[in-house]
């Protein structure tokens, strides 16, 4: 007998079936006895009892969470005032065979309550399969799927990236460092940035799914030591704002992607579908500035960058003033974004960059980059940085690089912010930080 | 004016365009001069001369290969004779105003010509420009999204497979090291293996595209220190067949879009698109090995594994007689392969894996896996390693794991062997190895 999916017995009422899944529930009330199987598309309540057959009662009995089982039953209506208002809601599954494909040992705790995050996190292999767990990292699968479809659908050709990288060319302090081979020391990839700009030469619009490394001494709900960084960078563009055009595309397409496949899951989590007007509202740093400074009288002028609480107070105006959950902050300092930022012609000492924030952070960085070869060796040497170490990479633009910018965004992050979970470690599968690699690390 | 793409010219003949990109060719006749400008979608040629404009003509003039232009013209059609067979064989650009976007260097050398391998990697950023390069990495990118695209449609979610690990339990010498925060030692993921099976207890099906390493001193045309791997695995199947037909179904996905989007790049490379019958032949090793006997008189049999003389022999076997450029081998022995392998139960010493030979090679690997949590610590203590290193996966076997099974096969390789290319390292955009990371690594 073929398996069918939970999700699908409503086409089989009437018919006997045979369904697959873990056992999310048991309850035992002797001369019946209700199972609840789950398979990846939902659960369902299996019934034993001699109505339905004599053997399986015994046999659904035995039965505990998480063992794995097959269930061979008759998919039956349930009287209309038994009916609920959910996934088979309106109907049952005599329970008529049971085959039991894995056992479980006794689960340590149950699965689906509130759980401190260590347990949460030693136990990921059972505690993924949480019902918070699949909805996250269901949600955040279509993310990336929507970001793709997005891109694909303007031009955009995917690149891979790489992970291992020769030097520490923009000398942060928090690059992780690798034996590679006899006598060599490699790094981690900290972003794709120099790599996708090398690659607008050869196909002008590409995007990356990458992994990043950031070797951050922290362990607060916001740093993680590896994270898929999501990228896209394109050429031609007259300036930043096509850059922040595409993105808004990007958004919105994820949006709808959401609002299509995870409605009961923004329920769920007791959040709402973000707002995302056809035009993302946009201001200068210094624009924001003499907002705060006017809504909520503290003077933060001239400040090179936004303070947390700063984000949180431009995220609620942008929601209660401009109705949008986004909103773009444009004009960063040039001393406070990296050497390819490019400068503003019309506003000097201000580059032609932004961040998106979204409830209450940053979480997205982007912008125009410098496009012209000599100019961009000479803002290698303004940050101190020798040329010498971005030898490979001046190549592209040694040889014409069209005007270009991106943007990158930590799929982590987003997938937080979305569902308003309150810590990263959460929205990524398997956390890696200073403490932990799959268990605590013992020092 | 807005920019008009290369490849839509044909629908803008009588009018004043805009296109942009970068000059691929020059040809100065003193009163006639053609430039070919190049953007991601092709190339067309445009003709600066006193009868378009006469002050285009000594700007056309001043152009060098690789230089940004944006070019302003107008669309004209050929006469009937001066047509070509080719991508706006039909119209040529009159170009009325060029404006340069970036110059470029004098190349080093002529870009689309041969080059030794060396040259080419050193000067990547400029070489991957290449017509070759570019074609190889954009049927490399419809690989990807093929393969997602047929997961996606079978019920199979995406999740992201960590690079950092924290143990080497599988005792590979082939692991890199790395330093992670004071006093500890991680490792780079030399697969995804254990987080796959792990992720069948969430979603059932999943699939992640993962960059892996592997520290292999070897300098040959197959090995990579990190490749992209793309896997997926799937719970509640019978056995290894149904990993087969699944896989049957991505490589099918796979060869209709690379034959939709990229025949011409076939043709260039002087390549056939691969065969795939209905259902990919399969035979046991054993099988395989009397065939090799009885047709090239060589006595393989009851060896643990195929030889490349083999691979490419039942290869070339699979074409001629069985219609299939691809071909699956089934049934290597326990010892042959890792713990987490399945044995089968009718054919004692021998498991249901399997590897799947393409143009003279294994390109993927797969199987079933055990799920028994008993038998896997057994299997685990048989080869020699420590069921404790295991603790994390064993997890989720403890917890109740269905049958499963999957596959995980080399993005790089696979793109090597659909154009013939020869050489991993042209199937990889930024190829590391034992020498070099972007530039030759000083010893």
């Amino acid at each position: 007998m073929e398996r069918v999916l939970i999700k699908d017995l409503k086409d089989h009422i009437g018919e006997d079936v045979k369904v697959a899944g873990w056992v999310s529930a048991v309850r035992d009330h002797g001369k019946v006895a209700f199972i609840v199987p789950r398979d990846r598309t939902g659960t369902v309540q299996a019934v034993a009892s001699a109505d339905y057959n004599d053997t399986a009662l015994p046999e659904s009995q035995k039965l505990r969470e998480q063992w794995v089982v097959e269930i061979v039953g008759e998919v039956k209506g349930r009287p209309e005032k038994m009916r609920k208002d959910e996934l088979n809601g309106e109907l049952e599954l005599g329970i008529k065979e049971v085959k039991v494909l894995s056992e479980a040992a006794e689960l340590p705790f149950d699965i689906e309550t509130e759980l401190n995050q260590d347990t949460y996190l030693d136990n990921l292999p059972l505690t993924l399969r949480r019902d918070r767990a699949r909805r996250t990292f269901a949600l955040q699968a279509t993310i990336l799927k929507a970001f793709r479809q997005t891109l694909n659908g303007n031009g955009f050709t995917e690149f891979q990236a790489p992970a291992i990288v020769g030097g520490d060319a923009e000398g942060g302090a928090d690059v992780f460092k690798l034996e590679y081979f006899k006598d060599c020391t490699a790094y981690l990839a900290s972003s794709p940035q120099l790599y996708k700009q090398m690659m607008t030469g050869v196909f002008e619009r590409v995007f990356a799914t990458t992994k990043v490394f950031r070797a951050e001494k922290s362990a607060t709900t916001r740093h993680l030591s590896e994270y898929t960084s999501i990228d896209f960078e394109m050429a031609f563009i007259n300036d930043h704002r096509d850059v922040m055009e595409m993105l808004t595309k990007v958004i919105k397409g994820i949006v709808s992607a959401v609002e299509a496949e995870h409605k009961e899951t923004l329920n769920d989590f007791g959040v709402e579908l973000p707002l995302v007007p056809n035009e993302i509202p946009f201001m200068k740093l210094s624009e924001a500035q003499e907002i705060i400074k006017s809504e909520t009288g503290e003077d933060c002028t001239g400040e090179p960058d936004l303070e947390p609480s700063h984000e949180k107070f431009l995220c609620k105006y942008a929601k209660e003033t401009l109705g949008s959950d986004f909103i773009f902050i444009t004009h960063y300092p040039v001393n406070k974004r990296p050497f390819y930022t490019y400068e503003d012609e019309e506003d000097k000492g201000f580059t032609k960059s932004f961040d998106l924030l979204f409830r209450g952070v940053e979480i997205v960085s982007g912008g125009q980059r410098v496009h012209n070869y000599d100019e961009l060796v000479q803002k290698i040497k303004d940050k101190g940085l020798k040329p010498e170490a971005f030898e490979f990479y001046l190549q592209a633009f040694k040889y014409g690089l069209p005007p270009h910018g991106g943007i990158g965004m930590g799929l982590e992050r987003l997938t937080e912010k979305f569902l308003g979970i309150g810590n990263v470690r959460e929205a990524s599968l398997f956390p890696r930080d200073m403490n932990r690699i799959d268990t605590l690390l013992s020092k």
